[in-house]
């Protein structure tokens, strides 16, 4: 593992951040957890990549700065930083698709209740969800996590994203796909990953 | 470069499956390009990951086949393989996160002209489009490329996006930004990809 120095900036708030430090936290590696807003957020804006929040601000050992926006290529960044990417060529596609296919439940979820659809799109995800899940069970192979034994970040994205649909839908949305459920509660029972979910800061989302 | 079998599977479209075409191209490796429609989709689709086109098939030199969903999925795993993610860590993050930025631009595309609000997210797309194309001219380098002198899957599948936007849009749609305009035509310039453009199916989208 290179020996790197790491910011990560976003809201106050879990989002699209919440992976990477849960990725951290199973690493046991340090990093600045930077929480912008208001004023603060708009001046620091026009230093960030596309004017986007999360980004990954790296520094190597000679203290050069590397920027890198959008979660999920932060994700992958520190998932080879980490050992968290799979083992092999295959199993690295293997958690790459399975974090394409998380995006696709992820951008369903409807967050914004004044949208005039709210109720259709509502309806729309209730339909889809199950169906989606009901899909992804068989990825979860015998080991429990979906590259096996291995814990990958596959595991800790899906496990944050249940976070989310948890909240906004309810407490047994994984009770009809057994192995999904259980991969969960192997992530959240990590102690390091108990730990930061215990201690982090409380954000509505 | 690992001896593979490719069989890339995907409706008769460019679409989802084009990028990962002209990478095939541009590293001149043989692939089957497998165009499914009606009843030979419908018997296929069980067998499919999540039940989704594009999949790459890989068969290994034991005979063994993995198969890949999700576009960017199979176009990250070709571009390890074709020596078109990059050469470090920090350039294959920069490519990736490029192409994360090209997808947020991709899904605001309005295609469905029977959409009731087709006129407002055309307005939409309209306003946000410039912005961000914008936003992305700084990221070419002084080499050419998104990397710098060497062609990777960012220019690719930047070009093959653009595509898309001259013809929801129109041809002009890169004037404001030279760098892009110029690293597209690079692109659609290099041998291989210009032959495949030349002689590939045609289709509507």
């Amino acid at each position: 593992m290179a020996s790197y120095k790491y910011k990560l900036y976003y809201f106050n708030a879990r989002g699209r951040a919440e992976p990477a430090r849960w990725m951290f936290a199973q690493a046991g590696v340090e990093y600045e957890d930077v929480r912008l807003a208001g004023e603060k957020w708009i001046a620091k804006k026009p230093d960030m990549p596309f004017g986007q929040m999360p980004a990954l601000e790296v520094t190597d050992s000679s203290g050069k700065s590397h920027l890198i926006p959008q979660s999920r290529a932060i994700e992958r960044f520190l998932a080879k930083q980490f050992g968290l990417a799979g083992k092999n060529e295959f199993d690295i596609a293997r958690a790459d698709f399975l974090n394409e296919y998380f995006n696709d439940i992820f951008q369903k979820i409807v967050f914004n209740k004044k949208d005039p659809d709210y109720e259709k799109k509502c309806k729309e995800f209730d339909e889809f969800l199950p169906q989606a899940l009901e899909k992804l069970e068989p990825f979860v192979r015998d080991g429990g996590y979906f590259l096996g034994k291995e814990l990958s970040w596959a595991d800790i994205v899906f496990s944050v994203l249940t976070d989310i649909l948890i909240q906004v839908k309810d407490s047994n949305v994984l009770d009809k796909t057994p192995k999904l459920k259980k991969l969960r509660q192997s992530v959240c029972d990590q102690p390091k990953i108990a730990e930061w979910i215990t201690n982090r800061p409380k954000t509505d989302f």
